[in-house]
């Protein structure tokens, strides 16, 4: 059942895209939701997936279904795997991609091995996991699931100022019917995804892939400091209203907090900070700061994003700036479901099982329907950079337990299928 | 002789390109040097240039002249007003055009008047002085004075990292030609730059028109700090190498290091830092860091900028990350001519004199020929930004000013004309 087919392997999956969004100033990939792009991406997911006999549909919130129904066509919910295609500005080729991909050959090779599936199965590629363009991270999976207010989502800006209404309109959706679709989430009766690791876990472990216990409290504040353009040269240091200085409390205070914090495993980052106008010989009207704040404990975040803008706000008041905070998404603790942790250990046998800072639509889905995630090694251990790595041998590795994983409970009743029990029938 | 024409005014000249390179997102104008909108600039300049009469000879820098050649035509050194056409990112729409614009109406003016200039009289738009596109400030005049070696300037490269060399010849210039040009140089027999000031100088002394007696040393540095690029969520604190921790203290230390030296007029600072990948839930791998730093004097400029990199080195050894300082530019203090000076002031009366901390072309030609500047009040003190200001009456001040020192200048030959000398007969 889990029998390799020689026609594709992960990597060269991985090939066919690699041309697709390359950043030539940052390095590596951007890829961002409806840009040029990604939308190339979604056009070869289609193809692929209809070229392995999947129905591909898109819903009404950007994300993309591919649908293996069995036949006679029941109406069970679905075993859904899946990830995202967009990316980071300026990260790698596997964060994304490498849970689309597996999940496509391990629907290939199960197809290649004459398994019938006894419920639906689906691929799914939801849209803008990292908030790359709009800033919500998981905004298809939280639109589709109501994690978001459709009303604010489609008021969300990219950096050229455009709505996500308008671009999605412009992508082919309606905006008025994005938003939460029970139908669409009732056909869902379990999700995995299949991620490359963003640490050094599996490293350490010396394993080729993990199943995911939990993801951390995390969330995203901008802090939006106004001041005063003004011109460099002439403009007296006793008269300005500089919000850069300001801006660099707050980095600075982000770093302090979160070592303060770090027994609780606290982490603060800025990574994104951009003032406006941004010329080297003006003053800032204004600076943006993107403060990105995780700990294993939901209080632990609040209270370093409170010293922050404590520190910010100081900073601000001495010079002269306004410090507005926007909540730009936050997700609380997740722990993927333990039945079918069990259920993916009871198929998998003894795998690691590792808990990570980093967010995932399994993470949304997981308030809503049984979830659970595998995680490839990455030898550097980075992530959302050019750096992130995931080995061909490791990749066909994930690939092989994604594929064991749905295969079991997707259960089969074909000729050379197995049980054809379907497997756990609450699933 | 300066009787005012009723054709136009700067105010409705302004008028005439106020829709031209406006920044929807920044505000203001963004008019970077070959850019459509600063293209568009130089094609209205060349054809009111030649509305006037002039002839309009783009030279190999990216300048453009528009020369009044005295009939019967003769070879003495010319009399050369104008300004820069460029902005700013964001910047206001008078820095720059105003002194392009007044020289226009000036010339107007006079020909309105009958006036025949005994020598050449010549308006020059100068090509990036903000530096707002490739970073170095009054690059045109650096090229042309030789004030810039120009292989160092071809290699200079924008925000999307196209070189200078490749936008000037897409701009129809010759890049291997590109560089100083003594010729033109020996065509220049003095100078006058009207500019509108860029502080409060004038609303403090209660007078729309200043002459200017001096530029403060001032330079530009690029902190290049490289760091290690990571997920926001999953790097651990103390895995990190993050140089936006270290460009953060940077700009604090900027702000420090130019109080502490306030008595001196020292100013730091940092209007513009670019984090990359400048992502949200990503450690950034590198982040510039540009800092301005003027003072009167040179000394304590050099003082202030070695303590911001000593700062931002401590804390790149402390993250694990290089510090690189790239001096981008340097301009020396600059004298305006004395002999120009008290001339002007015999030809406009007592006017109040400013010392400025502002760039401007004719502080890079003083060091060639006799220069000389008059500023207009600005009422809001700011610019770079767009609340810079001057009313329409004190627009007509400094024209009326400039056309007064212009004719007395260039001297007349002509019917309506006033001495026929020349004037001076060393410019």
């Amino acid at each position: 059942m889990t029998a390799v087919s020689d026609a594709a392997t992960v990597a060269s999956r991985l090939r066919a895209i690699e041309g697709v969004g390359r950043d030539r100033r940052r390095g590596g990939y951007s890829r961002h939701v409806f840009t040029t792009a990604e939308r190339e991406l979604r056009e070869w997911f289609a193809e692929r997936a209809a070229a392995c006999g999947l129905d591909v549909e898109p819903d009404g919130n950007g994300n993309v279904w591919a649908w293996w129904h069995p036949c006679p066509r029941g109406d069970a919910p679905a075993v859904v795997t899946g990830s995202h295609l967009d990316s980071v500005p300026g990260g790698g080729a596997f964060d994304g991609p490498l849970g689309v991909i597996s999940a496509l050959c391990a629907v290939e090779r199960l197809r290649a091995s004459g398994f019938r599936p006894a419920r639906p199965l689906a691929v799914v590629a939801f849209a803008e996991e990292e908030g790359g363009r709009f800033g919500v991270p998981c905004l298809g999976s939280r639109l589709l699931t109501g994690a978001i207010e459709p009303g604010s989502a489609l008021r969300l800006t990219d950096g050229d100022g455009d709505t996500l209404a308008d671009v999605a309109a412009r992508a082919g959706l309606r905006p008025e019917r994005m938003g939460p679709d029970a139908d669409l989430l009732a056909r869902i009766g379990v999700f995995v995804e299949l991620h490359v690791e963003q640490g050094r876990g599996l490293v350490d472990l010396d394993s080729p892939v993990a199943l995911g216990t939990s993801i951390d409290p995390h969330g995203r504040w901008r802090l939006s400091i106004t001041g005063r353009g003004d011109h460099a040269g002439s403009a007296a240091l006793a008269d300005r209203r500089d919000p850069m200085v300001p801006a660099a409390h707050a980095v600075v205070a982000a770093r302090q907090a979160a070592r303060a914090a770090s027994h609780d495993g606290a982490r603060a980052t800025v990574g994104r900070l951009e003032p406006s106008p941004g010329g080297s010989n003006a003053i800032a009207s204004r600076v943006d700061v993107w403060l990105d704040a995780r700990s294993a404990d939901g209080n632990v975040v609040r209270q370093v994003v409170a010293e922050v803008c404590a520190a910010a706000g100081r900073s601000a008041e001495q010079e002269g700036c306004e410090l507005e905070v926007f909540a730009e998404s936050w997700s609380e603790a997740t722990r993927f479901d333990p039945l079918l942790r069990a259920r993916m250990r009871g198929i998998l046998g003894d795998l690691p099982e590792l808990a990570t800072g980093a967010g995932h639509d399994a993470g949304v889905l997981a308030a809503h329907v049984p979830a659970g995630m595998l995680y490839v090694r990455n030898p550097t251990g980075i992530s959302h950079a050019p750096a992130e790595h995931a080995e061909p041998e490791d990749c066909e590795s994930g690939v092989e337990a994604l594929t064991r994983v749905l295969s079991e409970l997707a259960g089969s009743t074909g000729a050379d299928g197995a049980d054809g029990t379907g497997g756990n029938g609450s699933w």
